[in-house]
C-alpha cells in the first residue's frame, strides 16, 4: 500500500528533483506540498512548486504556502547555490494553478490529525512550518506516522558554515523544536548525501530522452554543478533531497544508527551545528534514526530509472 | 470611544487583577482573552481565566486557549510566586463556561486582520502566542493598532535570574521575534512596575467592601505578598500586569523613552536579559516606547477606585 | 600610615588624572605602575606613563610594561575616546626614563608576595595583567591587601556596548578570572563614576593656576569632553579612574553593597556585561564590595584641591 | 641532529608513555618537562613526571611546575579515565628529585627565546601554560621552531562531550589563544589517535620482558583499557600522546592537511569543539597542519620497539 506523504520544501533544484521522484514513484502518494522560505523566498518557491507540478502534469497535487521567515534568525536565501529563481538555469512557464488558501502549517496539522498514524512528513527545507505546527498542535507528534528530514551534518563538515548544513543553519531554532519534539524521525545528513553525486554521465543518460522533464533536469543541475565545482571542488552535484524522498520507500539504500541528535542554538561559531552523542555522555535516549552509511549507486539507479519513466511515460 | 483589546495572559495573580481592572474600566472593551503557559500550565490558566470572568459575571468575554509550551525553551512554571493553581490562596469554583475551539494565535490573527488599525494587544504573559501569530501571518504587524507588553527589566535587576524578568525569561525567543517585528510597542518593564507596590494598607481599603471580588483579591495577593517578602524583601506586592493594562487608557501614569530594545537569546548567563541601547551604539531606530518613569500613586488610586466600583457595582 | 599601591593602568586621560591624584596624596605611596593595552597600545601607554611621571617630577616611580593583548579577545583600542596617543590634545615630551625590564605581572607577583597583606592593587584598565598573575601565582589572592577596580556597569548602561563598560569589554575573560579569584575587591562601576562629572567650571578653577600640570589637564580633558558631548550628550567628562584611586584613602565618598558580581563571557550580545545578583538567586556569597552610591562633590573637591596643590607645590 | 623538545604535559597514562617514547628515542632530546593540571592536579602530575623519569633513570631531565587551573573554566580532572593518581593501577615510589623553582611558562619563554628556531614544543595536555607564555612574551610565537599538539576532534566525536576532546575542553580559551597565535602548529586530533589502539596483544608482547618499565606499562594501561571498554566500547586503549610525540621525528606516520582550525568558546553545547573550515567559507589562511590520515601499525611498531629497547637496554 502506498505511503501518503506531505512534502515540506523550498524548491530549490534538488527539491524539484525530489518532487519528480515522488510523482514517478507508485510507492508514495503526495497528499500535498507545503512551501517554506529557504533556497528562495516563499513566494518564489511556491511559484516553483506549482510550475514543477505543471511540468509533470500533476496540478492535482495541492500546494500550501508556509512561513515567510525563519523563526528567530533573519532570512538567508541561497541564490549562489540555486540561482535567483531557485531553479538554476531552468525557466519554467508561470503556473496556471494557484496555492491553496490554508496556511501550510495548518494543512499539516489538519491532515495529520484527521489521518492519525497514516501521514509521512518529508521535510527537505528549513523546518519552520513543522516547528510552528508542533507548538500550535502538540498532538501531531503522536499522530504523525514518521518524519523524514534532509538536514544536518553529523561528522561531515557543513555546506554553509564550517559546522552547519544549510537547512539547519537557516532555522536552527525550528530544528531544535522538531528534534526535541518526540516525533519519530529519520535524518539524512550530509554524511550520506555527499556520497551520492549526480554526475555529467548520469545527466547524459537522462538526456538521451528528449522531453521537458529531462530538459528541466539538465538546465537546473547545470547551475548546481557549477556551484559544487566552484565552492566545494566537487565534480557533479549532490542531490540531497531526492535521496531523502527515496528512503521513504527504499530504506535499504542507507544504514542507520539510533542516536540522540541535538542542534546548537547558542550565539557562537557553532550555530546550526547538528551533532550526535555517539558515546551517550548525556545519558539521553535516541531521538531519531540517522542515516550514516549509504549505497550511492542503489539510490542513483532508482533515481535515473524513475526519471526515465517520468520522461517517456508511454514507453 | 473605548479601545478594543485582546489580553494575552497567563493568570496568574496580577494577571487576574489586570482582567478585573479591564472589566471595571469603560475606556476599554475586552474582545477576547488568549491564554498562554507561564505562571501555570495552559490548561490551568485557561480554567483560571474562565473562573475570573465568572467571578466578575462577564462570561460573555470569549477565552481562547494558546500555546502549551515556550517556543524553544523548556517549560518553566512559577508555583513559588503564584501558587500551584496560579491564583495564590484564592479558590474559585470550577468554571461553567468553556474556552473557544479556535487557537489563541489564530483568534489574534483573525481579529486583528478583520479590524485593521483598531485592535490593541495587551500582552501580560510570555509572548509565545504573539510570536507564532507574527510568523504565521506577518501582516498583523501592520494591522495591529498597538501592543502593550508587560516584560523586561531595563536597568532594574531581573525577578527570575539576576538579569532576566519572568515573562521574557520563559520565552526569550518569542520576545526576540516580537521585539524585532516592527509592531508599535509600549513596554512596561520592572523598572516601573517595581515602584508600584500594592500594600497591606491598599488591601485593607478594598476589604472594607465585603464582596467575592475583594475576597479574591485578598486571598490571591496574600500569597503574592508572602513571596515578595521571602524572595525580595519587599513589603507588599508588585502588581505588574494591571499597571500595563492601565496604560492603555491612562498613559500619563508613566514617562516614556523611544528606545531600541533587544533581548539576549545566547546560551549564556544573560539569557532573557532585555536591554536598551541608550547611547545608540548600534545605530538602530527605536523599536518601542519604554516606560521608565512612573507616578505610582496615580496608578494605585485608579486601581483601587476601579476595584471598589467593581466590588459594589450598585453603589 | 600611607597605603602602598600598585597602579595597573592604560593611560588614558582619566588614568593620567588618577596618577596625578595618587602622586598628590600623602595617603598613598605608589610602589609601581604597571601598564596594559587598552586606551592605546602597550608601547604607547607605557610611554605615556613615563611622561606623566616626568611631568609630575616623579620619575623615581618605576614603570613595568604589561601584556600587549587581551587574553582571548582581539585588541580594541579607543582612539575616539582618548585620542590617538591616549592623552587627548595633550602633547608631552618624549620621556627620558625607561620602563623596567621585569614584566608587569611578575612585578605584581613579586611585590605582593614579598609584602603579604600590605599591597593595594588599583586596577584602572583592562584586567589582563592581574588575571595572568593570578593564574601564574595563585597565592597572590591571599597575599594582596585589597584590589580596587574601575570597571563594570551594574544597573547603568555600558559605555562601549549597550551592556558593557570599556575595561570589562576589552578583556572580559580577564575580568572573569579576577572576579572569581577570591581576592578582596572593591568595584567602582559606571553607576557611580557617571555621577561625577568634571565640568568646564571645574577646569576653569584649575586653570587659574598657570602650570604644566594644569595645562596637561586642560589639554587632555578638552578632548575627553568633546567625546562625552558627541557620544553621550554629557556636558563635561567622567573621570572614572581618579575616583577609584580616591576610594583607596577616602572610602566615604561612596556607599557600598556586598554583592556577587559576574561578567558575561558567552559569545552573545551580553559579552562583557557585569551584573550583580541582588536577590541572590544563585545562592552565592558576595565576591566584592560594589560602590553604588556616591557623593560627587566630595570627590570633586578632593580632586581639585589635590590638583591645585600639585600644580603649585610651594604655595 | 636530534630535535630539542619541551614536553608540556599532565601525566596521565598516555602522557607517561609519551615520556618513555621520548626518552627511548635518539631522535629527540628532552630539554625539560612542564606540568599542567588536567588528568590530575598539578601537584600530582608533577610528582608523576618526576617518578616516571626516575623509573626510566632519567632524573637529569628537569621538571617545571606549570599552572594549577585552566584559564577561565573551573578545574575538571579525569579520575575515571586515568585513576585517582593519574597513572591507573601503577604505583610508583615517591620521587627523590624535585621540580625546578622556575614556573613552567617562564621556562618555556626563556628556553625558546634563548634558542630561537631550535625548540620544539610537544603539548599533550591542556594548553594553559603555552597560552600564558604567549600573552606574557608574544615573541615566542616567532622564536619557537614548531608546536606539536595532541588535541581536538575534527570530524571525530569528542571523548569528553559529544563534540569536545578532553585537552581542549579542559581549557578551550587557552586552545583559542594558541590556535590564533600564529605559531607553526601540527595537530594530532582524535581523528587519527582513535585509529591507533594499543591492544592486549601489544601489551603481551611487551610483557615478555620482565622489567619495571613493562610492569608500569601493564599496570597503567590495564586501568585505561577498562575505561575504554566501559565508556567507548573500545577493546584496548587509545594512546594519543605517544603518537603525537612520534610525529616529531617520524612524520610519515600521518597524512596532513593545511587547514584553518578554530575552537568554540561560546557558552553553548559546542564549548571546546574544534573544527576545520574545509571549504574555506571564512576565507582565512590555514593556521596549522592537521593529521587526518594515519598508518596505525607504523606507529605501533615504533612504539613497541622503543619500549622493548627501553625495558632491556643492554640487549
Amino acid at each position: 500500500m502506498p505511503k501518503h506523504i506531505i512534502i515540506d520544501t523550498d524548491p530549490g533544484i534538488d527539491d524539484s528533483l525530489a518532487f519528480l521522484l515522488a510523482l514517478a514513484s507508485p510507492e508514495v502518494i503526495v497528499d500535498g506540498i507545503v512551501t517554506i522560505h529557504g533556497n528562495a523566498s516563499t513566494t518564489q518557491v511556491t511559484t516553483n512548486a506549482l510550475s514543477i507540478l505543471e511540468l509533470a502534469k500533476r496540478s492535482d497535487v495541492p500546494v500550501y504556502r508556509g512561513c515567510e521567515l525563519p523563526l528567530v534568525q533573519p532570512s538567508m536565501l541561497s541564490p549562489e547555490t540555486h540561482g535567483n529563481t531557485g531553479l538554476g538555469y531552468a525557466q519554467l512557464p508561470a503556473p496556471q494553478s494557484q496555492a491553496q488558501a490554508q496556511h501550510g502549517s495548518d494543512f499539516m496539522i489538519e491532515h495529520i490529525m484527521s489521518h492519525p498514524g497514516e501521514i509521512t512528513l518529508v521535510c527537505i527545507g528549513p523546518l519552520t512550518n513543522v516547528a510552528l505546527a508542533i507548538r500550535k498542535e502538540p498532538r501531531i507528534v503522536q499522530a504523525v506516522k514518521e518524519v523524514f528530514i534532509m538536514g544536518g551534518a553529523i561528522r561531515h563538515q557543513g555546506n554553509t558554515t564550517p559546522l552547519a548544513e544549510y537547512n539547519t543553519y537557516v532555522d536552527p531554532h525550528a530544528a531544535h523544536i522538531v528534534f526535541h519534539s518526540g516525533m519519530p524521525m529519520i535524518l539524512t545528513p550530509l554524511d550520506v548525501t555527499y556520497q551520492c553525486i549526480f554526475t555529467t554521465d548520469d545527466l547524459s543518460r537522462l538526456q538521451k530522452i528528449d522531453s521537458p522533464i529531462t530538459k528541466f533536469i539538465a538546465d537546473s543541475t547545470r547551475f548546481y554543478m557549477e556551484f559544487h565545482d566552484e565552492y566545494q571542488k566537487i565534480d557533479g552535484c549532490v542531490i540531497n533531497d531526492p535521496m531523502t524522498l527515496a528512503l521513504t520507500f527504499m530504506p535499504e539504500i542507507c544504514d542507520y544508527e539510533n542516536l540522540y541528535v541535538d542542534v546548537d542554538i547558542s550565539a557562537g561559531v557553532g550555530l546550526g551545528n547538528t551533532f550526535a552523542d555517539f558515546y551517550n555522555y548525556d545519558k539521553k535516549s535516541p531521538n531519531m534514526k540517522v542515516a550514516l552509511g549509504v549505497r550511492p549507486r542503489m539510490f542513483m539507479e532508482l533515481f535515473l530509472e524513475r526519471m526515465e519513466k517520468l520522461a517517456k511515460p508511454n514507453s
